[in-house]
């Protein structure tokens, strides 16, 4: 059976993309609201995370012995803690493991959901480590209107999408709460509970008091695979392998707790890897949302909506007449085309000249949109033949306890 | 191995033991803390539940075709939610099962913890109903500090406890949170967790902002039980068997949250039958204490141990002199040796004649002491005889999932 997954995972991984990184500024953020233009120098101030230096990067391209990624090389993953641990680790040769998750909110993924699994990709496939992808299908009952049932449908569904981004199965655990939780993990859970205040989760996550007890309780089930005997199959009791999170700066409050709360446990606090927001077409208001069907490009789009969607909805930095673009340029900082460009866009000289010519007038807003809506199609496109490969059954391989090479 | 455990859980049961009731007048009662003498009329209507009547007691006579308990003549289990409902389910031949009850917070129960379970015993024998049995190791931990391994070693000590008292193995079902926790029960967690705000839980349980967020979270834990649906093994999908939960009082709050709750999740409310709180031997304070050895009479106490505490510290109603209490008699309203005699000794009669000739003064304070040191001392050998025949092997069959008898 692996070896049968592990034929279609390795063509779903030479149908595999990459992507790129902007810069933003504003304010609120939490793990369900992000309101406003982001400062992410702030935010990295007031969330007390340090910035990726370019030292960063040229160390994890020594050490792995591969280019870094490009979301590296423009600071899309632009935050971080204790990610210089996980490299010292990786130089002394001690194991690490990568962890990262979805709430399978929606029937299918936006292309900003596809940001931290693509780069978590090449995180595994550069330092060559186990990986564990946690689905939180009950975080998704608890805060929506969705039944059990549902939730564990799409779980399974998202899991197609996540396989997709071609991940090996020889590193590879994917598991959903609502099947998973039970044993180690619920010890683990129960541990970390046991060791917040109602008043501290208050504090980090402004629970109210209509929230429901559930959600008030759940920091802890998204803190447990940050342990890595959550995971007997692969980590034995074994509390002392590091563990290395990619994910967006919304979910810093999750693990800004479980470092509170774990070397108390015995656990080395996880390190993490933290992204910008990917923008909704409309711009500078934050993420995309799956709940409004024109704020976002989704996987499952034709190429045809895609085309709409870029031209009808993505903001543009351009000017209002020919004339004044040709004379003035387009203004970046604010432009959504050259955006996602620089996410999705892995030619750097060729994303530099666009940068040049549309900036200074030289190139229109029709032109960079058709640019971008061929980067994205061929994109999704890619994905979308690699998600057909995916079958029931290796989602079941992908989500079988069993032990991972390490 | 289910024939082995049988023949050993007919001996068990042949050693079995009953009990008796008593009255009490005070405040302040969760299912943490039973402060000052209690006046159950006024619980009972502070809590909203109903009082046992004699109609109740002949009517369970009726319809098991067996006597009733002595805990309910005697009106030991004193206050109901919904028995009517639970009998009229018996008489029209429905099913309905069991669920009670431990925190294993000590190593060896007291006789006030014997007390449910003694009751519990008796109705699984006269209405042949299946019973779940919950060891919340997990709510130990949570409360206590107390390990993990320690609190799942102690949930499998006091097991054995329990199943010394005699209950059916082909119909009885054990878990202790720690190892059962999961799928569908996790499912039933997240339900009742997502319907009960945090407002609502402090209003029932006065949880305060210090408290950790598990402790927030665990009403959901002790709720979930009442829901057949939990018990895929006995059960299987079925949400419309009834639930009668036997336990003291002061577990009333967390099944009121139940009971407001399952039935828009698709559930009957469960039914409950509750007890007054076994006196320390101090007397009126309130429950006894685990923590206070010299409040309690523990299962694993000598003959000798027994009579000193009773010598010792049993609180007496009698007068201070010999002439005194032959002229005025005893005040049994505060005599703990009667009030022991009413939970355990039997016969009717006899009982009678103890409390007539102690209350006129014609028994001495020293008479009644030695007759309850028998009484107890007997029922507490008999229990350690039962408990040495309970080895590992028969835990491990009452906590196997399994199908039971319905």
């Amino acid at each position: 059976m692996v070896d049968e997954v592990k034929e279609v995972t390795e063509k779903v991984a030479d149908l595999d993309v990459k992507g790129d990184a902007q810069e933003d500024d504003g304010t609120e953020v939490d793990p369900w609201d992000v309101k406003g233009k982001v400062d992410y120098g702030k935010l990295i101030k007031k969330f007390g995370c340090q910035a990726i230096t370019d030292e960063h990067v040229t160390r994890i391209e020594r050490c792995t012995g591969m280019k870094a990624h490009h979301f590296l090389k423009r600071k899309t993953f632009f935050a971080h803690r204790d990610l210089d641990q996980i490299l010292e680790a990786k130089e002394k040769g001690q194991p690490f493991y990568l962890y990262t998750g979805r709430g399978p909110s929606s029937e299918s993924l936006h292309l900003g959901h596809l940001v931290p699994f693509m780069f978590t990709k090449y995180l595994q496939d550069a330092f060559k480590v186990p990986l564990v992808i946690q689905l939180t299908d009950d975080e998704k009952v608890l805060w929506r209107s969705l039944g059990i049932e549902e939730a564990k449908r799409l779980a399974r569904e998202n899991a197609k999408d996540i396989i997709a981004c071609g991940f090996d199965i020889d590193r590879t655990f994917l598991f959903q709460d609502f099947e998973y939780v039970g044993g180690k993990f619920y010890e683990n859970i129960n541990s970390i509970q046991r060791s917040v205040t109602l008043n501290q989760a208050r504090g980090i996550f402004g629970f109210k008091g209509e929230d429901n007890i559930g959600k008030v309780a759940f920091p802890a089930v998204q803190a447990s695979p940050a342990l890595p005997d959550t995971f007997p199959h692969i980590f034995g009791d074994n509390k002392k392998v590091r563990c290395l999170i990619p994910c967006a700066i919304d979910q810093d409050p999750y693990f800004r707790m479980t470092r509170d709360v774990v070397p108390k446990l015995g656990y080395h606090k996880p390190a993490l890897i933290e992204s910008v927001f990917f923008p909704a077409l409309q711009g500078d208001s934050g993420k995309m949302s799956s709940s409004d069907p024109n704020s976002s490009i989704f996987v499952t789009d034709t190429r045809k909506q895609i085309k709409t969607k870029i031209n009808k909805y993505a903001f543009s930095g351009g000017q209002d007449t020919l004339e004044e673009q040709r004379e003035k340029g387009a203004n970046l900082d604010v432009d959504v085309p050259w955006k996602y460009l620089n996410f999705f866009m892995e030619d750097e000289e060729k994303l530099a000249e666009i940068g040049e010519a549309y900036s200074s007038g030289k190139m229109l807003t029709g032109e960079i949109k058709a640019i971008l809506i061929d980067v994205l199609a061929d994109m999704v496109e890619r994905h979308q033949r690699a998600r057909a490969l995916v079958t029931d059954e290796i989602v079941d391989a992908f989500l079988a306890r069993r032990p991972l090479s390490l």
